[in-house]
C-alpha cells in the first residue's frame, strides 16, 4: 500500500493512527514535521502526512492524539549485556581489572544461569522501553534467555552468539559456544523481533583460529559480526605483547573487518586505524558513560565522523554505565565531542539522534526495516511529552531531544505497531513480576558487591 | 535544644519528623544511616537518630515515611543565571562567540527587563526545586527580581550583585551596577531565604579599577566574589594580550584571591594556577556541561582536588546546559573527571555528593547553615524514590545517587524545614502561573534562536 496507491477519493481503514504536535522521521533530509500523522497497518509504517490530509484519507481502529509531543523512530541501543542490569552499581569506582577480577566475573562464575539471564534480560527490557529504547544489540551468555525475555517484552534484539576460549557456566570452549549460538539462532528463527550475529567477545578473549572460525560462520549464515575492540590502553598492549600488533590490524589481517563488523567502543584509535574502519565500512557502538565510567578513555568520534564512520551509541551494560538509558547516552555523546575537540558545532542536535536510530539499524542490518519513520518501515515509535516545566520552553524539537529531555519524558513505546509502554505500565509485564525478579537476584548478587 | 538534653525520659513534641529507609547527611564521617529519621522544629534540624529511638523520644505535628527513599541534603547550585531559563536551547550547536553575539546578548539586549528576571527566575526556581536543588548561586541583572522569585518559590539563593563596565536596561555603567546591587542587598537583608555576594562579571568585561571598588565594598560589607574566570582558551590570550598576564595572575594582583572567591568554570589551569587557588583557599564552580556544550574544553577537575581545592558543581544557565539539574551535572562530573584521568576510582560517588552539598555551602559562606544533614543546620532537605524499575536494584544508595539516579526519582524537597515540592506539585507556584510566564516570554524570544 502506497501513498499514490490511495490518492484519488478512498479513505483507508487502518489499525492506528498517531497524530503528533511534531514528528522527526530521521530521514536523510532532517525533516522536522509540524502536525503530522503517523499511518500504521499491519505492523508497518503506511504513511506519514500532514494531520489535516491523514483525517480526509484514513479511518483507524485506534487513534492516538500527541498535542504536547515530538514522534521519534525508536531509539537503537548498539551495544549492551542487558542481563547485567541485575549487577547495575555492584562494583562503583572501581579500575577496570578489580572490576572485572573480583566483582563481575566471581558473580558471574556464581550466578549466571539460563534463568538469571532470562530474568535480568526481563528487567533491562522494562528499563529501556520506559526510555524509548525498542531495539538493543546484546551480547552476553545464554542469547536464547535474553531472546525469551526480549519476546514477552515486545522490544527488538538483535543479540549476540556470543564465543568465548574459557568455560562458563554457559559453555566449555569455543566450539560448545559456537554449537550452543548456533542452537539459539535456530530457535528464534521465526521470530519476527529476534535477529542474530556473531559475537566473539573480543580479541584478548579470542583465539585467532576462533576469528577465523567465526569469519566462515558468518560468511555463511551472512551474519554480521560483533566484537568489544581497543576499549582500553591494556587491550593493546597486550595485542603488541603478544601478536605484535595492535587488535584491529589483527582482525583485519584475519579478515574480519568489512560492512558487518561493530566495534564496540573504538576508544584508542589511531588515524590510520579510523582510516581502515572507514575503508571497510565498519561501524562504530560509541559506549560514552561506560568508557568514562571505566577510566578507559574518551573515543576520537568526531574524527571517525569526519572519516564518514558510521557511528552509533551504546549504553553497555548496566555494571558499568549505570543506566540503559539512550537519552543520557546521547546528551553525553553530543557534549563530550564537542568538549574535546573545543567546537561547539560538532555533532549537532540532529547528528546526535542519527547516531541512536538510522546508523544504529544500519550496523546491525536492519537498516530497510527500523531506524527511521519512512512509509514501509516497522512501527517502532516512541513519543517524547516536549512540555514539562522543568524542560520548557522549547524552540527547536530535535535539539531539545538531545539537551533538554530525559527518558522520564518519554510517554508512549511502540514496537512494530504495537503500544509496548505508555506512562509507567508494560504490556505484558506486571510489576510484581519485576519486584520478585529483584527480590530472588539482589540477595545473591550483594556478597560481590564493592 | 540538643540531643543530651532530651535523653532522660522526656518525650519532645516537633513539627516535622521524616523517617527514611536511608538517611546520606554528607557529614565528614561520609556516614550512611538505615531505617534513620530526621527531627525538625522551627525550620531547624533538631536530631538525626534511628527511627526506633526517634518514636521513642519524639511525637511530630508531622510524620513522613519514605520507605523506599534516600534523604539528602537539598543539592546547591553552585553556579548558574536562573533567568536564562526562558533562552533554554534558543542556540545550541553554536560556537561561543556566534553564541553570544548574534544570540543570546541581542536577546537579551532587546528582552530582559525586571519583570522578565522574575518570570524567568521562577520558572528556574520549580525546575530546581522539582529536581532536589535547595540553593541556588546566582549572577544575573536584576537581582531583586529573582529574590522576589526564589522567595515566592520557597527556595533559597546566594544572589551576586552583578557588575559589568557595558550599559544595558539594567545600569549604565560600573558604578551604577553596583549602586543598584546594593539598592538590591539592602532589600532583602531581612530574608533569610537570600544572601548575597559580588559578582564583577569576568576579566574580560571588568577593568582593573572597577575589580578594585569590588574589592573594597566586599571586604566593607563582608560579602564573597563570584566572577567567570579561565573559562575559555580566548579569555586568556586576550588577557594576555592586553594585560600580559593571564587572568587569575591579574585577579591575584588586584588582591580577589582568597576563601571568598568563587572561580566559575576554572577549565584552563596550569598546576601553579592550581596551586594559586589552594593556597588562597578559593572555590571553584566546575560547570561539566556547560563547558562541553560550549566546547571550551574540561577543567582539571582531580588535579584541583589532589591539591586541596573545595570544588563544587554548577549547571550554568538554562542557554548553555540545557537543563538546571544537579544530578545530571554530578554524574557527568564525576564520570568526566575518570574518563579525562583514566582511572576509574577518581571522584568516587561520596565525593561527588559532597561537590553538590556541603562544599557548595563552605563556597558561599553557609556551610554553618546548610549543605549536611546535621543537628542545628536548615533543614533543606530532598528524598529521592530509589525502587523505580528503571534504577532497580540498589546495592549502595550514594553510588545510586550519582551513577544511576536521575532528578525524577526526587518526591519531595524541603526548604527551611517548608515542603516546597512534591510529586509533581509546588508549595507556591501553580502550573497556570508558569504556563503563562512561558506563552508570554516564549514569543517574543523565539526571533533569536538559531
Amino acid at each position: 500500500m502506497t501513498k499514490q496507491e490511495q490518492l484519488p477519493t478512498l479513505v483507508t481503514h487502518v489499525e492506528l493512527m498517531i497524530e503528533a504536535r511534531w514528528v522527526v522521521p530521521v530521514d536523510s533530509s532532517n525533516n522536522l514535521h509540524e502536525f503530522y500523522t503517523v499511518v500504521i497497518h499491519h505492523q508497518v509504517i503506511v504513511d506519514v502526512l500532514p494531520t489535516a490530509q491523514a483525517r480526509i484519507r484514513y479511518t483507524a481502529t485506534e487513534s492516538v492524539v500527541l498535542d504536547d509531543h515530538v514522534l521519534i523512530p525508536g531509539l537503537i541501543n548498539a551495544h549492551t549485556h542487558a542481563a547485567m542490569t541485575l549487577m547495575r552499581g555492584i562494583a562503583d569506582d572501581q579500575p577496570l581489572m578489580i572490576w572485572l577480577n573480583n566483582h563481575i566475573w566471581p558473580a558471574e562464575r556464581a550466578i549466571v544461569t539460563e534463568r538469571y539471564v532470562e530474568d535480568a534480560s526481563l528487567l533491562a527490557s522494562a528499563e529501556m522501553l520506559s526510555g524509548g529504547t525498542t531495539c538493543f544489540n546484546d551480547m552476553y551468555f545464554y542469547p536464547q534467555a535474553t531472546a525469551a525475555a526480549a519476546s514477552k517484552a515486545g522490544i527488538r534484539a538483535h543479540l549476540g552468539l556470543t564465543v568465548l576460549e574459557f568455560p562458563t557456566n554457559y559453555a566449555a570452549d569455543a566450539d560448545d559456544y559456537l554449537q550452543k549460538g548456533f542452537e539459539a539462532h535456530d530457535s528464534w528463527r521465526s521470530n519476527p523481533l529476534i535477529s542474530s550475529s556473531l559475537a566473539p567477545h573480543a580479541p584478548y578473549t579470542i583465539s585467532n583460529q576462533t576469528f577465523e572460525k567465526v569469519l566462515t560462520y558468518a560468511e555463511q549464515l551472512g551474519l554480521g559480526i560483533h566484537t568489544h575492540l581497543h576499549e582500553t590502553r591494556d587491550e593493546i598492549s597486550q595485542s603488541e605483547a603478544s601478536y605484535g600488533v595492535r587488535p584491529i590490524q589483527r582482525v583485519a589481517d584475519i579478515g574480519l573487518l568489512g560492512p558487518g563488523f561493530i566495534a564496540a567502543h573504538g576508544v584508542h584509535l589511531m588515524p590510520h586505524e579510523i582510516d581502515m574502519l572507514a575503508e571497510y565500512g565498519c561501524h562504530v557502538a560509541h559506549c560514552p558513560a561506560s568508557n568514562l565510567k571505566l577510566g578507559s578513555g574518551i573515543a576520537p568520534i568526531s574524527a571517525l565522523l569526519k572519516n564518514n564512520v558510521n557511528v552509533c551509541i551504546g549504553t553497555d551494560g548496566a555494571a558499568s554505565n549505570n543506566r540503559l538509558d539512550m537519552f543520557s547516552e546521547m546528551r553525553l555523546a553530543a557534549l563530550l565531542s564537542k568538549g574535546v575537540t573545543e567546537d561547539a558545532s560538532v555533532l549537532p542536535a540532529h547528528q546526535a539522534l542519527k547516531m541512536v536510530t538510522i546508523n544504529a539499524a544500519r550496523a546491525i542490518g536492519l537498516e530497510n526495516k527500523v531506524g527511521s519513520i519512512e512509509i514501509g518501515k516497522q512501527a517502532d515509535l516512541v513519543a517524547v511529552k516536549l512540555s514539562d516545566f522543568s524542560i520548557s520552553p522549547c524552540y527547536d524539537p530535535v535539539s531539545h531531544l538531545v539537551y533538554s529531555c530525559g527518558r522520564e519524558h518519554v510517554t508512549h513505546t511502540w514496537v512494530a505497531g504495537e503500544l509496548r509502554y505508555s506512562h509507567g505500565t508494560y504490556a505484558n509485564i506486571e510489576p510484581v513480576e519485576l519486584k520478585e525478579i529483584i527480590q530472588t537476584w539482589q540477595p545473591k548478587l550483594r556478597q560481590y558487591k564493592h
